[in-house]
C-alpha cells in the first residue's frame, strides 16, 4: 500500500500528484440527490460499490437510506464486511468450490447474497451454505439486453428460481436484470427504449414466477445512465447505480432528453496531476498517464479547462494539447475528469477528499483508504 | 494489500483468479537472452522496471550483468532501493520541490540519476542535492521522433549540458534519447528507419557536446521493439528494454525482417482467469475484466487457444467468443496473454511464479510481491 499523497488539513496546492481527489462538497450533494431520487420513485437504492471500492463510501450511502451495497467480487465484499459493511448483494456469478465457501463463510458476519444463472451453480452454493450452516439468498440473474451473463428471461429463469426455493440451504432472493451497455447509450430516446424491453421481458418473468407461487423480494438492476426508466417502472424495486457517487467523462457524454449533456450529477472524482516537461509551445506533459487514470472509455478530461485536450497517454505520462487555450506552465497542477471512474478508482490506494474546492482555500479534510483496491477475486 | 491468490507448492489448478502467472522457465529464457544480445552487442543493459515493478526481478536482472535499473517515478524508485535495488536510473523529469527534495533524500541510500529537459528543473535539483548533501548525475533527455519529453537535438541539449556540468552539486550523466512510439511500428523496415534518424540525432548531439568539452557516461534509450538497432548504432551504450521480460500481446504483433510475429521473445506473463458464466452456446463470460488486464493496447488475447477471442470487457468481466474453436466450461482456468504488461502488472499485488507451465504438472514456486504497485508519484 503507498503513502497517502497529502494529510488532513494540508492546503489543495501541496498535494503530490498524481492523487485521486474527491470534491467533498460535490459528492455530498450526489450522495444526497440518488438517496431523495429513488426514495421519492419509491424504491430501494443498493449502490454499487465496484464503482469506490470504499466501505467508507458505503457506509455513508447506508446513512443516506440505501438498504445495502452491490459488489462484484467475493474479495471486494470480503474487504467491505472487515470494515463494516453489514449488506452486500454480490450482483454476479461465483465459479470455483474454495471462492464459494468463501462466500458462504463470509455469510456469518453479514447479509449476504448472490446470483446465479446456472443450475449446477446453485448445487455448489447449497453445497457451501450446508457446510458453513448458512442460509444464502440466491438471485437468478437474467439477460435482458446486455447480452452478458444471465439466462434467457422466462421458462428458463422459472426453473432456476424453483430449483433455489427448493433448497433448504437457499432462499430464493429474486431477480437481478441489469442492462449494463444500456447506461451508455447517448441519446435519452436509446436509453428510454432500451430500458423499455429491459422492463417487459423482467416483468413477463416476475409475472411467470409470482403464477408459480414464487414471488421476487427483490428485482434489481440499472445504473447511472437509465436509474429513472427502472425507478419509475413498477416492476424493478431496487436500483444499483454506482458512478452517480463521482460522475465521470463518460456518463457525462449521455445527453438529457433536452439533447444537452447529462448534469444530473456532478463531477466529484479527479485526478490531481502535475505538468512534468513542457518541451514545446506545442505541448505541456503531465505526470498521469495509463497507471493513474484507465482510457477504456477514452481519455480523461481536463476540468473546466476550455480549449485543452488530454491525448497520447503512455504508462506514466499524458500530452495536454491546446484547442485554442492556453497550455498549464511546467510545475503547475490541473485536474483531470477520469473517462471512466470505476478502472481509475482501482489504480489508487488513497481518496484525498477535499472540502471548499471550488472556493478561494480548498483544503485537505481527510484520507479514505480505497479499502477493496485490487480485490479482484 | 491484497492476500496472495495462491501458496508456494500448490499445484496450478489451484491457483485462484483473477491472478497474474509468470510462467518461470519462459521468463528465465527471456532474462538470459537478453543479457546475451547486449553483451554480444557490447553495450550495457539497465532494463526498464516500470514493466515489472519487482525488486525481485530487477535483483535477478542485475545478477544477468545489468548495470542497474530504471524507474518512471520517485515513488517507484523509492520502493526499489527500499527493497535492495542499487542502482536506478529514474528516465523521465521530475517537477516539484517535495518530489525533487525526496530524490534527492533517495541518493543518500542509491546511486540515483534523473533526466531533464528544462533549464529551471536543473536549478531545483541541484538546490534538493545541496540541501541533502548529495551530487545527482543528471541526463539531458533529447526528443528523438517519440514527440514527448526532451529538448531538441543539438545546440538546445548543449545549452542544458553545459549548465549541468557547470554546477558544483550535480554531474553530467549524459543523454536519455528514447524513442517510445518506434516500439509499436508494425514493420522491420518501420522500426529501422525510425531509429536511423534517433541515431543520427543522438550522435550528432554527441558529437557537438563532445567538441564543447562534454562526454555522455551515457547515452541511453531504446525499448524491447527496436533494442537491436540502437545497441548496434556504435552512439548508444546503454540499452533501456523492459517488456522483454515477459513480452505482451501488442509486441508480439511486431513483424521480424521476416514479416512473421516477433517471437524473439517468449510470452512469460499471463493473467488466469475462470469462466464464471456460460450462458449460451455463444458465449462463455470469464472473471478478468479492466481491473484484471489493461486494454490500452488491445484487449488480452487467449493463450494457446485458437479460435478463441476475448472481446467486450467491462469492469469485472471478458467475453470469449468462439471464431472456430470450442470455448471453455464454466469452471474452467484459462491463461490470457496481456495486451499490455505494464499497466496490467500494475494491477495485481502478487505475481505467482509457476515452473513447468507447460508440462503435465505445473506447480506454483513462489510469490513475488509487485513491489511498487500503484507507486506512480
Amino acid at each position: 500500500m503507498q503513502n497517502p499523497p497529502a494529510a488532513a488539513g494540508m492546503a489543495f496546492a501541496e498535494i503530490d500528484t498524481p492523487a485521486l481527489v474527491i470534491d467533498l462538497d460535490a459528492f455530498e450533494r450526489n450522495l444526497g440527490k440518488m438517496a431523495d431520487m429513488t426514495a421519492a420513485a419509491g424504491v430501494r437504492l443498493r449502490p454499487h460499490a465496484k464503482t469506490h471500492k470504499s466501505a467508507m463510501i458505503a457506509r455513508l450511502q447506508m446513512e443516506h437510506g440505501a438498504v445495502g451495497v452491490c459488489c462484484q467480487k467475493v474479495s471486494e465484499a470480503e474487504a467491505l464486511v472487515k470494515d463494516g459493511v453489514p449488506d452486500v448483494l454480490i450482483s454476479n456469478e461465483i465459479a470455483g468450490r474454495a471462492k464459494i465457501e468463501r462466500l458462504a463463510a463470509l455469510a456469518k458476519q453479514a447479509r449476504i447474497a448472490v446470483c446465479v444463472d446456472d443450475a449446477d451453480n446453485v448445487d455448489e452454493i447449497a453445497a457451501a451454505a450446508e457446510k458453513f450452516d448458512v442460509t444464502i439468498p440466491v438471485l437468478v440473474e437474467i439477460d435482458v439486453g446486455g447480452n452478458r451473463c444471465g439466462v434467457v428471461p422466462g421458462e428458463p429463469a422459472l426453473r432456476l428460481a424453483a430449483k433455489i426455493a427448493r433448497s433448504n440451504l437457499l432462499r430464493f432472493g429474486g431477480l437481478q436484470a441489469y442492462h449494463g451497455s444500456a447506461q451508455h447509450l447517448r441519446t435519452y430516446d436509446e436509453r428510454r427504449d432500451a430500458i423499455a424491453r429491459t422492463v417487459d421481458l423482467t416483468k413477463q418473468t416476475v409475472d411467470l414466477l409470482k403464477r408459480e407461487g414464487l414471488d421476487c423480494e427483490t428485482v434489481g438492476g440499472a445504473g447511472t445512465g437509465t436509474f429513472e426508466f427502472e425507478a419509475g417502472s413498477r416492476v424493478f424495486n431496487e436500483i444499483q447505480a454506482g458512478s452517480y457517487i463521482f460522475m465521470d467523462a463518460d456518463y457525462a457524454r449521455n445527453r438529457k432528453a433536452d439533447g444537452l449533456s447529462n448534469d444530473q450529477f456532478e463531477h466529484a472524482l479527479f485526478v490531481l496531476t502535475t505538468v512534468m516537461s513542457h518541451p514545446s509551445d506545442a505541448r505541456a506533459v503531465v505526470d498521469a498517464g495509463h497507471k493513474s487514470a484507465s482510457v477504456d472509455s477514452g481519455p480523461p478530461e481536463p476540468f473546466r479547462r476550455p480549449g485543452i485536450v488530454y491525448r497520447r497517454p503512455s504508462d506514466e505520462h499524458g500530452v495536454l494539447l491546446s484547442e485554442g487555450g492556453a497550455l498549464p506552465r511546467r510545475g503547475e497542477k490541473i485536474l483531470l475528469v477520469p473517462g471512466h471512474c470505476d478502472p481509475t478508482v482501482n489504480l489508487y490506494d488513497w481518496y484525498v477528499c477535499v472540502r471548499g474546492m471550488q472556493g478561494s482555500s480548498p483544503v485537505v479534510e481527510a484520507l479514505w483508504p480505497v479499502t477493496a483496491r485490487g480485490a479482484a477475486q
